[in-house]
């Protein structure tokens, strides 16, 4: 039986090739953003759209199994945030994006968040039609993360080492992990971030506008 | 075709009741950990382990996608441990706990340990035969994780506080984060452990040889 798996992926990568079609005709940057439950997400996007100010609009579309604080905390940001609820399902896939993006005035916006459902597992296997996937890992999770769950990692453009202020009291071995980020994801840019701090946003907020610019292109 | 995942389940459930019959029988306390990537899993059952000594006669299955860097860590202790990598699947199921289990000396054993794969959803939907559930919530999550993912909490029997030695770092707001618990597992007895400096782990230890005498009743 688990073998119909196959089908709906198919279903689904089609529509993520039709929502990265209309992506592109509206010259928006999409990233799809991934991490466990914890790792500071929804922290890290409030201080990325204040960062980037008016350099980039942002708009965001959250998932959650229950609840819309998330896109509460957003919209605080001042940016339009649509939170969908997965209820049981563990990741979001092309067509909730596709439902969710018709409730945002996406000709007005220049970057389009997707904050995917906190796990490191299920959300791997389903394209949204995002540009980049970005995927976040926490100091505070360890060294060996990517070890542990390749195929996140292994399709991730970017990886952030997130919560970067709580290194010390971690004794978290930076090096260790950046070995094995690229070890799995050889092909990943790497930011080193700390919300709480603000280290490492310029360069993060200087990346995103570079690859809007392509992304319009 | 995504209906078909209930005769799935059901599968799952027999093959669970089986388990936990065999366990009686074995007299063995069996507890199913669950959690986030990176809340702290292994590190906790590591010192649990040690910190019971001869009390509890210990062996581990631990789940991950890939590696058995966690069984490794647990073998340090002293204890039996066998690990199943699951590839792509974002849980245990009980047919892999029972295959593992025929690599332990369960005769020989008074505590079983599962450690599952880290994963705050996929998990919550199958049983292993466990007598309880354990969820671990790291400060550094946060205080909504009950809220967000409720299926897996509101099955918990014991939902244990994590890295208490970071909530400073963290600003976590313990109150708060109690009372989501209490919201969605009112049954669920909590804990609140820190695995670096040893705060909380008399009562968890004293709470399971409690547990592991009622199951060899």
């Amino acid at each position: 039986m688990l073998t119909l798996n196959q089908p709906v992926l198919d279903q689904n990568d089609r529509l993520a090739e039709r929502n990265r079609g209309y992506f592109k005709a509206k010259k928006l940057l999409v990233i799809n953003v991934l991490s466990s439950p914890g790792a500071g997400k929804t922290t890290l996007l409030q201080k990325t759209i204040t960062h980037l100010g008016k350099r980039l609009r942002a708009g965001v579309i959250v998932g959650d199994l229950e609840t819309d604080n998330d896109a509460k905390r957003l919209r605080a940001t001042g940016a339009p945030a649509v939170q969908i609820t997965t209820g049981t399902v563990c990741h979001l896939d092309a067509e909730m994006v596709a439902r969710a993006m018709g409730q945002l005035d996406l000709d007005h916006l220049d970057l389009l968040v997707i904050e995917n459902v906190g796990n490191l597992v299920c959300p791997a296997s389903y394209d949204l039609g995002e540009d980049l996937r970005v995927v976040l890992h926490s100091v505070t999770e360890g060294e060996d993360k990517p070890l542990k769950y390749p195929p996140i990692f292994s399709n991730a453009h970017v990886v952030i080492l997130s919560k970067m202020d709580l290194a010390a009291a971690t004794e978290f071995r930076r090096d260790e992990a950046v070995a094995n980020i690229r070890r799995l994801a050889p092909q990943a840019r790497i930011f080193e971030l700390s919300s709480k701090t603000g280290s490492g946003m310029d360069e993060w907020c200087d990346f995103l506008v570079q690859k809007q610019q392509d992304a319009a292109r």
